[in-house]
């Protein structure tokens, strides 16, 4: 049971209201990129994350405006700012780290900060063809000169998806997995 | 069977040769901390290592000198770098990635940079009481929320060892490990 991969790299989700905090009122977080689930993509627009430890740069917003502000990191960017994440669902933000999100026309300080979860996007179809049902996680196995096999990867069921796993770039590059490659599911 | 885990920072290995280039003849490298491997210790000297793409700085060097110039980074530092290091067995420098390292004293360029292969330290007794003998690699398994099972992880004999696991700091942020955290040894 084979299932590709995508890579997050650390980005961020915005409200309207935050979206306009960063970016000025008026401004539009256009599509610059679809991204592979669809309704998802990625825009021109970043802002840098800071704590009172370190700054990181760059990390991308990605598009639609969503209800609730998420930065999603990386275990590794989290040693870089000092601060200790939670691992959760997208939209899950209990116990989220406070950071703080710079954009150019302002910024906003809140705990928003989490280690997103290892997860498959699928739709209800094709998690029935693959005998998924009632099943929440499974394991995945990465072949390779760093194989792994990673526990705890959650079942996402949405309409519409594209069956993807989505991974973080620790993730991917403890096992050297690039984006696109595949990987076998593993059921418990 | 318990293995505990020594998560190995990006570091650099030197000549005798190299270390004077960097930082001067007549200077010694100094033991500031013994590492848990018989006779193997951090020193206060840093280097920064570049490409033409971007500069890491900081590097520890471990001592003693060895008989070769060695730079072990993780797959994320290569990315920063713009290089693709093979994953090597400490010691194997073929087809290392060339990469300048810099010391207050001068600069050298060659291929050296390597991603160390996970690997256990054993003695020849400890390797005996576990049924390890002819055993060159085994899987072993990760608990916790980013659980994983890594698979090639090679048996290193040495006389004298202290039984350890050593991971990057790839392998370790992606499964949320800590420095002296337990995991489980399986055989394939």
């Amino acid at each position: 049971m084979q299932v590709q991969i995508g890579i997050s790299n650390h980005h961020v989700h915005l409200t309207k209201e935050d979206f306009e905090i960063l970016f000025g009122v008026g401004k539009t977080l256009d599509n610059i990129k679809d991204l592979k689930q669809p309704g998802q993509y990625a825009s021109a627009f970043k802002v840098d994350i800071k704590t009172e430890k370190n700054t990181i740069k760059g990390l991308r917003i990605l598009g639609p405006l969503r209800s609730y502000t998420q930065v999603e990191i990386s275990k590794t960017d989290s040693y870089i700012l000092g601060i200790n994440p939670p691992v959760r669902e997208s939209g899950n933000l209990k116990q989220a780290s406070t950071i703080t999100i710079v954009g150019p026309n302002g910024e906003l300080t809140k705990p928003c900060a989490i280690i997103a979860n290892r997860h498959i996007h699928i739709d209800h179809k094709t998690r029935e063809e693959l005998g998924l049902i009632d099943i929440d996680e499974v394991k995945v196995s990465i072949g390779g000169e760093k194989g792994v096999t990673l526990e705890h990867v959650s079942i996402k069921e949405q309409e519409p998806s594209y069956f993807e796993m989505h991974l973080d770039t620790d993730d991917a590059n403890s096992s050297l997995t690039k984006q696109d490659d595949f990987a076998t599911i593993i059921k418990y």
